[in-house]
């Protein structure tokens, strides 16, 4: 069948660039980032069996997990229904829906729709900002994305927990400025975390995105990996950027 | 006087090389290392006031942080009395008896030496490493200076708090495995990471040395420095080590 007959007006077809994957985007709406790519990267070192992407918006890391080949079947749930059903398309789009099924719903509600501790690994890009005062009159697509309008850091460390099995892992990407907040909580959640890395966009920076990996109920101890630069000195894409980054 | 009248047999004096400062160490003792002098240099930035320095060793915080001109006073505690004598006759040795304090004493028993809420910074380079089975009846000095015989990592933060007054500000240096639990343990005793930095030998391996500074009842938001190197690509001393590393 022609992509196209997966497609609404205001909708375009963006090709990931490997594995022969496409994913829908909404022309105007918010659009996966060079975190979700990131997440994805950095959960696929360790990521195997059964997994679940939380604040999943297009589904870009279960469809790019979808590739590891110790990856069975991953869930998707996504709280915008207009949202979930666009990534459902990019599942059917790409003939995956063996491998991946996308939810509509509410991660505080997850017990709802999934097996308490039945899942290996959890993934989440969750929204990075906290709501202001303003912000919750305007509850469009980029706001809830970006913003805990729907759920807050702390929502997505005690999901994961309840989610994952004993020793599952749980792989977050956020803004370096929360450290502190994530590491707190999850630690209080019995989520330890186990591995970090932090992305610069170039040398002399202060980093502009962190890579967290955890493990339930995992004895204290982190190994951080070297600085991840995405641009090199002279302003192109560094050689592990250009290794990862295989979306554009 | 000659310096050496303040020298016992098995010590020496190692020059400090900046403001003519010389400290006495043990010829086989536990002798200060890099990340002290780090400490005292990433404490400079917004260390002012009145301070005091928990796990002291030789004063060596305390000696270098004396010069800063908006450092008024250094209170110096350190358990060993031993290393808290000598640590009084380095800082006599320097005529700098009206600046730095020295205090043989307990930090879990810091109360009975200083009035509570009365210090507008902590600095602290506490041992590293979690006590295991077989340590316990090794008590000698290197073993005391870097496992946590007499002091855990949340008597330290605890002592630390207490101390502070409000907004007061506490500089940790510790090894970045430990960076999940020192987070955890601040972020419970109300002493928010509000900056760090991570030490790296040098480029592409993981880092070393981490440096944090907590302060006291602020709101959460923690900015990360660019990755300090202490080697460049040839091997030598990076620009910016040598610029603040004036001991050697």
């Amino acid at each position: 069948m022609d992509n196209h007959a997966y497609m609404a007006a205001d909708e375009k077809i963006e090709d990931l660039g490997f594995a022969g994957l496409k994913i829908l985007q909404k022309v105007n709406g918010f659009r996966f980032g060079t975190d979700s790519v990131l997440l994805a990267d950095f959960a696929s070192k360790n990521a195997r069996g059964k997994l679940l992407d939380l604040c999943s918006g297009t589904a870009i890391v279960p469809l790019l997990l979808s590739q590891e080949k110790n990856v069975l079947h991953i869930s998707a749930l996504e709280i915008q229904e207009n949202v979930a059903e666009m990534a459902k398309r990019s599942v059917l789009m790409n003939g995956l829906e063996d491998k991946i099924s996308v939810t509509a719903g509410d991660l505080k509600r997850a017990d709802e729709y999934y097996t308490k501790q039945s899942f290996d690994a959890v993934t989440c890009n969750p929204p990075y900002m906290k709501v202001g005062g303003a912000i919750k009159n305007e509850l469009d697509e980029k706001t809830i994305s970006r913003h805990e309008v729907m759920c807050t850091l702390e929502d997505v460390v005690k999901t994961s927990v309840d989610m994952l099995k004993a020793n599952g892992r749980l792989y977050m990407v956020h803004k370096p400025t929360r450290l502190a907040e994530i590491i707190a909580v999850m630690c209080r959640y019995k989520a330890e975390p186990k591995r970090m890395r932090l992305v610069y966009a170039s040398k002399g920076k202060e980093p502009s995105i962190v890579l967290i990996e955890a493990m339930k109920s995992a004895k204290p101890e982190i190994r951080i990996e070297p600085p991840f630069y995405i641009f090199n000195e002279q302003g192109e894409y560094s050689e592990e950027m250009k290794k990862i980054y295989r979306v554009l």
